[in-house]
């Protein structure tokens, strides 16, 4: 039986494409607001367009957000909520030093063997890095964001269904690139931005006393007033580890030099 | 005798070609309005200009049309329909990753195997994809290009003829790559732009109330009001797609929060 | 002898090229004006100057004018009646996909080939897609040019005699690529473009019945009136196939307003 | 057991590396104020934030600065102070002339190499040179640099933890090519930049009498006054070394000429 | 005996090098003002100053003038002039086609096959062949304009004397590429511009009655009159070969009439 | 005794290198002014810094001047001077039409033969001609450039000392191309501006009457004055021997009418 053999051929790939999913997924989901709960949403909806056999099965959407906003984490999180049997990463980490058309060749290996499974989640981690991009010049390859913009293109074989999530740091970039049209939908994830929702991360780390954080969303507040601040979920996770390293006593001054330095855009 | 071997090397050609036809009509056509019919008549001169002995037998045409506004199924349905015995398909999927050369070499093919043939029709779909055009620099492959400057310049063989279709997201790429000349005709595929063409496509669709259907057609005139508003076929099947995943009572707001996206240009 | 070694190798490849030829004579000369006359008659002349034994035996030209405007036709008639026993046809269809040292290499043989005879017609068709030219960029082989530039540069062996005819579409890509003056002289073929001129073509057609042809004429000189108006006769043959399609009734309006869209450079 | 037999493989290249980070040690770190103390200091907080097992324990800081300011000395020291049991050193003099694909191998190498390890610091001298980036263009390996970025933000396995150290010449540079941003912190390299500081390591030349030193000193004090001065470290013991070989009354007046041409820009 | 050895490598080479130095004389100097007298008398002061033991015997100058001024021919008359035993060419014939690193190594053989003899020439035609240059871009090719610039700037060996000849059709490219300053001196060949000039060359022809001659003197005098007309002794010699193919009566209005195509810049 | 086997691996280099040092010196050096002194003086100080066991034994200086200045004479004539017992030459000569990364090999071992001996010197003769710079473009090789800026920055072994002379035509292409930061000096070498410089050198030719260098002194003056004149040294030694070519009496007005056409800037 062809099916059969194809799910056969299938199954061992799945233990290693899981394992490979866990990688992405460096810590838990922080619901640091109703933002948080909304993006899910959205990848849980995409997910059972796909599995409705009343439709054709095959979407694409892509996550995008400022560095270090938890688009990689969000984007495995919905792939892992959709409990979809065959769920295949491509990770920029496993083509580094790849010659372009290696690159190629491996992007379209994905997603045959994710168009060989009846119900697969394709994730794409890193557009920019996955096409080689680069604002200086700009340089990117050709090559692999033609192979990207044919496939995104090319619907599974009649009855298989596909979900393709990717996760990008620029919505230019995806515009510019004509990422933004080829890809159906497009998911923002946003920074932190106000002191409510950077104090519900703050508050779990434990390494501030009560009086400290009283004293952090004072100043947050006075910080974020007024001024367009955005700090991403794994910077302020970064900061926080920094913090922590310090004597108690230096730590909410550390804490908040930082914080005025992002918003200076120092760093 | 010469021309019987020709055929009979080209029969079974002619199954696998018809194969990879299908995988580009994904759908059925759905009559929205008066320009697809013309479009389709369009297709059926062209192929009766080519079939008349007291012609040449030679003639090119590009469906141009914004992603998304049925382009592809549009082509293949002329093919389709031109009852011509042999139809070849040159589509971007099969040579993803292909280096130059290699793309040169597989459109040459594609072009002699259809001149070998008595009555061809040579279908290529996505020009864009098939030169690696991206507007970004601008790249292309050079090529690639002239070859099929060179080989739409070229006609078959005496008593032969041939009929090539091409497909094209934009009809100004295709003016500046020198595309429009070489084709002998552009056939322009629009968007839907009126309520009643969207209604059209809609009411197909059974997954609203007549009372609902009533709601977005009021709410589509408004939308479409004074604007110029347009949303392809295949983009409109995927908006109700998503609608159909709703509860029963938010199909409507969806789809028009969908569509007012459309409007707003945010897609 | 070495002279009779020479064209005895010669001899075979003439007939080879006799055939070449003939390709690009894709139907007759219609002399819809004196300018084709004039045009023949140029070419004679230069003939006769390189065949002169005072003279040193070695002229080039390129014809230039718009796409589809007979160029190809008319430089093989110009060879044909020139009766040199050799002609070489150098044309891009049989370099298709060759790489740029390929393309030199043939380019090379060509003129060894020609120079090797006495008395040799080069027929380079299409100067843009010989040396991989396109606009965009822009880009061009300069590996080619500069064969090109050398070659034409190079006197055949004393008491050999050698004449090069060339097409372009386009005077000012001859001028910016140097070419204009490697090529000892420009031949111009114009469109057509009075209706008297365009009546003599659609006339010998036989589609029309007489009345019908007063008619065209009539709104020929409409549409010619006090506009810059051209239509080279390849054109102008495909639009008269294209009417011969339609029912008769309908054959002057499709066939006009066809001329129209040429007219406000629709197409 | 597996961890023991990383760490067996590890150990070897241990010894290699600690030679390898010698050569970077040119000499001994001079105090000529608190800034340095500082940035020493930076260097140790960080590599206890990648040491504390409450941490995630990756991450990554460039020391940027002007050439000869003593960025490879104090990464070096920092790396040395971290008293971490790996230490890879990355330093463009290994893959002088390599190709971008063997630079990039290279890399790679490093990065797994550090992370085989349970505690590791990784130093890269002079990202400039490890991408081959150069102004005048720009020019830079895109290869090497995509390499970079996907491995500054690719985490070492569970458990293990590592601290990646950069240098590099010019905060724009890190800034336009994407580089601020993939590390996790910049420290900044002053140049000594007051009369006071020069004096510091002048004094610990000894080939000055106190007289000169005295005079030195004045006429240090005249020309930085009220200008924006400023001489690396490693420049300042360049100009000592040319003033020790002079006779010893010419020694100030060739001091100051050489500190004059720099306060002018002449160099 | 070394050198003998070395003369006696040299004598075969010897003979080749003098045919292609005919190849490149593909008719006389006519003198047609005392401007042709000038550049030969310079050539010869050229060969002299190399040939002299008092001095060093390295010298380098370039022929510069439009298009069909004349420059081959005039330098290979002052290299055969010269007397010099040994006299090698570098034609862009005998590269075409060449890699850049093919063309790089037969100019280096060149360089070194001249320096081997003790007296010679080395005669390089067409400067912007050699170095595959074309203006659009521009393009050239940077190995080989690299080549040349060491090779004229490295002397034969002790004893040894070297002249190098070259042609170029653009003084300003010779400036911008650099090669203007390693050349040692630049001999410019000028168009013919006054009508006597133009009569000397054409009484020449016997073509014309001398009631002809008077007519044509007077129409030249009066098309030269006030403008910058110039012509080329290679064009000029092309024109009075077409006009000889007219009959007599239309021959000198057939010359006029390109001359003011000449004058018109129309070629 | 490793040493000992280094050094003797060296010595046979040492002739070769010692030879090539020679080719460098192509005549003696006029010293035409206190300015000649002086840059040789500079040159002896750079050597002595390097030998000073109190130093660290590492220095690189470059001599810049326009074309035929003399800056190669004066480097060999440093090199030699220093009396170190290894002399290496990088000179363009040897890598004519080497591919990039056979420069770029020969340019590393080149560095690893000078830091092999105890005491070195490495002179690299013609910057621009090493990295295959032209300005037009610009075009360099990256590759040699980033291998030269690599290799500029690591010093020899501890005990070896190197110093390292280059020479290059421009100043502000040392600037851009960042070797002026990269190499620790820049010695300029003027061209000769006053009727005395450069009748100290005229004086020693013994082809002029003291009559006629008394009229060329007048002249000169007249020629410099109020104006900016300057001859390179190689330059002036040139017309010298043309005008040693003249019979006697036109000696004084060619050698002026060569100087002119200098001072007008056309040559
Ligand atoms: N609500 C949240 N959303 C996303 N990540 C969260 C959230 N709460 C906590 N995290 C943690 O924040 C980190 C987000 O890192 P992640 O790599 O996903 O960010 P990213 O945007 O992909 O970064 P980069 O731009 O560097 O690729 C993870 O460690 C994750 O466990
Ligand atoms: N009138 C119609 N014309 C074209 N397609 C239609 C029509 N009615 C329904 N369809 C359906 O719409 C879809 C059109 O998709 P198709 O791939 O042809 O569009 P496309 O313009 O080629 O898209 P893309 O720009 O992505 O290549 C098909 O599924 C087809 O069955
Ligand atoms: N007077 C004429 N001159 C040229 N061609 C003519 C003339 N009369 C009829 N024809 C026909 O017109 C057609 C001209 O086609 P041809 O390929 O020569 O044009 P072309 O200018 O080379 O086109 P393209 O720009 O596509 O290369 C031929 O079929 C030829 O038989
Ligand atoms: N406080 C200091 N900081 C750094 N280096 C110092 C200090 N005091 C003395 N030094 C010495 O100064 C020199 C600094 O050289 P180093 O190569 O580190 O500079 P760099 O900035 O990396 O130079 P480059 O820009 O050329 O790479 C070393 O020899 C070091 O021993
Ligand atoms: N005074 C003259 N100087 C040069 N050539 C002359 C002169 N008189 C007659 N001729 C003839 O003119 C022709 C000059 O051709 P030549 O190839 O040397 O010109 P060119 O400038 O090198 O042309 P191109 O620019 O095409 O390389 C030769 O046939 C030569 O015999
Ligand atoms: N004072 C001097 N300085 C340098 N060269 C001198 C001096 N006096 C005489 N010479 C002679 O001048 C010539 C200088 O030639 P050299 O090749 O060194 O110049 P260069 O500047 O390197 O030229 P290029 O720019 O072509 O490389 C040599 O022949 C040398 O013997
Ligand atoms: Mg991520
Ligand atoms: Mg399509
Ligand atoms: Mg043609
Ligand atoms: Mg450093
Ligand atoms: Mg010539
Ligand atoms: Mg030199």
């Amino acid at each position: 039986d062809f099916e059969y053999a194809l799910e056969n051929d299938v199954k061992p790939a799945f233990g290693r494409s899981d394992e490979s999913l866990n990688r992405l997924m460096t810590g838990g989901i922080t619901v640091w607001g109703p933002e948080v709960t909304e993006i899910l949403d959205q990848g849980t909806l995409l997910a059972e367009v796909v599995k409705n056999p009343e439709n054709r099965g095959f979407r694409s959407a892509v996550l995008a957000g400022s560095p270090k906003t938890g688009k990689t984490s969000l984007a495995a999180q919905i792939a892992k909520g959709s409990d979809f049997p065959f769920i295949k990463v491509v990770s920029p980490e496993d083509t580094v030093g790849f010659s372009e058309s290696a690159k190629c060749a491996s992007l379209k290996k994905a997603f045959e063997d994710a168009k060989r499974s009846k119900l697969s989640v394709l994730l794409i981690d890193n557009l920019e890095r996955l096409i080689d991009y680069h604002p200086v010049g700009p340089r990117y390859s050709n090559l692999v964001i033609q192979a990207l913009l044919v496939l995104l293109n090319s619907p599974p074989p009649v009855g298989h269904r596909l979900l393709i999530l990717a996760t990008s740091s620029d919505r230019s970039f995806l515009r510019d690139m004509g990422l933004m049209v080829a890809f159906g939908s497009v998911i923002d994830i946003p920074r932190l931005s106000t002191a409510a929702q950077i104090m519900n991360v703050i508050g779990e780390s434990n390494i501030f006393s009560d009086e400290q954080l009283g004293a952090i969303n004072h100043k947050l507040e006075e910080l974020v007033d007024g001024k367009k601040f955005g700090i991403g979920i794994k910077h302020l996770l970064e900061l926080i580890e920094s913090a922590r390293q310090c004597e108690a006593d230096y730590r909410v001054s550390m804490l908040m030099s930082m914080m005025e330095n992002i918003s200076l855009n120092l760093f």
